[in-house]
């Protein structure tokens, strides 16, 4: 027996549950949860969801496939089958500081996040040791404003990723980098979005005086701190804290939503729909 | 086009899902949506909550559930089909003080709790006013430790209910009550349970000292403050608090509670299985 | 004995807090508890509130009043003394929906919100009946964004209040309004400020896709809802809210919030800065 | 310029804030923050925090003892003066798992924490790399629950600390491993207490069916989990959350809770009475 994930998703229509999970059934699969949602109840998108077992010696994955394509084609869904133990790529990138770095290496070697780390890239060089320590190829490449390096960058990524970490990475990747590498780019902003993008978001808190202080995890678009929301965290701070505090405080949140996108990221969890999220969390 | 529900709990099997929404798109039913939870992975108990669209004139509720039954058995499933907008009855039961009081009456005032409250029991006159303002039905029943005067709540209960809210009621029911009402009761504590059972729940956190203080809904069991959570509210609290402000400040959270249960309750969210609740909550 | 609260405000410089103390002291005075908070560490503006019991009949408020006058003289400070048991008049605008409204006046009722309530006002007439139970007497303004008719609510206010409570008051009031009004106005908004000002924050989340929302009191000021924060409180939300439920769960925390910022106001527990507030929390 | 912390306990009387923030005006001082706290308006014990700069070329803080001290004897306080600068040393017991151990020698490391490491003692010798990499050094100590090896601990121990952090260390400390070492141990106890005492707290939730889960750092005294709370964190949780995921959240929350409490207890923010803690945070 072995875990698979079946990810659908179409225009809304009746009996899409009934079609598939009857797939499911009829070649011995057994659904261990199933989550669905609709974008809107009576002419929206539907998302699905579908967790089960299946004895992949009697019907392999590709078997599953094949079958599941004429229902796809019918309801012109997207749609796709991952086997739950096959691990995913990310690779990370990160400057400073490296709280972020840090939290994500001691839960991928204790196993909570069950990933590979092909390479950490930092445009800080103090991040080595750490590295190393991990076992982890690192690359410092002096990316700065000026001179992001970005095809240095792409070179390091080359097939090896599934997708990319931004563990507090400061520089801006650019559209051209957005378009050679295609796939999905988690980032976390150190403020509550929509408020406090860009530079400095603490200060920027700091400066308008609000009473609760956030961090955002969310996917890489063009605009800068624009793409879909994927989790957030705040905590309560008052007329007492200062930058530094806040920055202190912040960090926790910051380790907080990030691994929590990465968690629900590798499962399978989080779906993107214009601009937004779907997530299947636990 | 009328809103349904079903509920629908077993033994996990292969092909339930599967099974009952081939059923609901066999009858013209359209799947809004799907919520399953399997209690193990393995061998577990499963639960399914289905809202579907049904046009009810051309198959009626009664029909559907007919069909419905021998999937039913064959599964060794309890089931039950709800119509969405037919509204529950909850008879309130409440002592002092009376903030969950007035906050359902106003959320019921105001649609958002969409039920009927056909009386308001209390053994403290004051709420008298509140519920002539409201136009309900009101009974002063001295009850007191040493005379709860039970049969004269079951008396006015009647068949009155679908359900009963104990807003605050101060007096423990008695088993003979439970097992003559036999219905749900939701119970708002003003403590974080399985903390602060019983008596004074500010007083026993504030000699404890804790850095946080909460409040919980819950069904009604023999065991004092024992029945299944339904959900928990908390608010961070420090050494500055007295027990006037653990009052004030929880009085907030037993709103919260008490409204997100009673929400749920009426909207048939809520399964319980074994002292414990599976809430699928919006 | 009756109760004080001392506000302290000037340039940062030593020896401010053992001047005032030993100043009540010596007039008999016992510090209940004394706050303080200095902006900047080395060249900040220093606040203090310290609320104290003092026999009156020996030592009369004004009498106190008198000796710290060279005090704050030579510290330049702004000063005052309140006493606590003299209760503010509020005055409150209010359009729909009325849940902030209702909690206010509950909380009135009840005595936690201590506190005289001249009247209210409202562009809405269905608020009637609930003013009319609470015995406060109500004037319907039919005020537009075409027509605030803002002569009549300042004729109305007159001379009756000490602060005005928005509760929901869909118009803004404008400069010359303010400027005629002159006290403090503390208004809701039901959006996590900054982000989503002016109209629609629920829609306009749901449109962000946030996986957090909030609500944040604040005082007015002329910039549209930019004024100092005073409160904020947050709730997690999910794809699966619709802007309905982030409506519904937004009213409770519309409620926290500014019931949070009356509270503190009428306990003379909020000091504004540099559009920001220092607020001395219980 | 130095900074020092001075704090000061004592029968609530009037009078003492005056006399010692006078003192230390004379001296020279300038005082940054001050916090204090009434246990009981009336009759109550008072506790004072007063962080202040002083030129200590000028001033020792031994003279300002010294003039200290009769007003101490006075009020019949407790009262003791701090260099902030110079840190505190820490020791460290921890059992499996090493999550709060990473997450406290990252932010000794990165200088949040600022303290001193002597020594890290562990019944699993799994530790030794980490330490290693930090270069602190470690001591495998073979202790189980029927020989906890307290000699040995106490041996490597010797006057090395300041107080100790069990960073989850699973062994209890007998009543005569406390009266030895005397000083202050800080605990994390992965549930929210009172709730889930001793062992296994994640499964006993899960089988309460709680909605919330916490965590809570406190000093440790004779009663098992049952001294004063210093912090407290919570997370919600629904019934889809397994003993795995509660595990997985927990973590975060006691990472937390720990992290405050040795965060507030190096910068002298920590007052205990009776059995509670007076925390006066930043």
């Amino acid at each position: 027996m072995n875990t698979f994930i079946l990810l659908f998703e179409c225009h809304d229509q009746q009996g899409i549950v009934a079609k598939i999970s009857a797939l499911i059934f009829k070649y011995g699969g057994n659904i261990i949860t199933a989550d669905q949602y609709s974008s809107d109840v009576t002419s929206g998108h539907f998302f699905l969801r579908i967790e089960f077992f299946l004895d992949d010696r009697r019907t392999s994955k590709e078997t599953l496939q094949e079958k599941l394509a004429p229902i796809a084609k019918k309801f012109k869904a997207q749609c796709a089958i991952y086997q739950k133990t096959k691990r995913m790529n990310a690779g990370i990138l990160v400057s400073e500081p490296g709280h972020c770095l840090a939290e994500i290496l001691y839960l991928w070697k204790t196993g909570e996040l069950a990933m590979n780390i092909p390479f950490i890239i930092s445009n800080f060089s103090g991040h080595q040791e750490l590295a190393k320590q991990y076992k982890i190829p690192f690359y410092f490449i002096k990316a700065t404003k000026e001179n992001r390096r970005e095809d240095e960058l792409l070179k390091i990524i080359g097939g090896k990723t599934d997708f990319l970490i931004l563990a507090r990475y400061m520089l801006i990747l650019s559209k051209n980098f957005l378009s050679s590498y295609k796939k999905d780019i988690i980032n976390v902003h150190h403020g509550f979005l929509p408020s406090f993008k860009g530079m400095n978001p603490y200060q920027q808190a700091l400066d308008k005086g609000v009473k609760i202080i956030g961090a955002t995890s969310h996917f890489v678009t063009e605009g800068l701190d624009e793409g879909p929301i994927i989790a957030q965290a705040v905590e309560h701070v008052s007329h007492t804290d200062n930058l530094q505090s806040l920055i202190r405080k912040g960090k926790t949140l910051e380790k907080k939503v990030l691994v929590e996108a990465v968690h629900n990221y590798i499962d399978y969890r989080i779906i993107k729909y214009r601009n937004k999220t779907i997530v299947f969390s636990l």
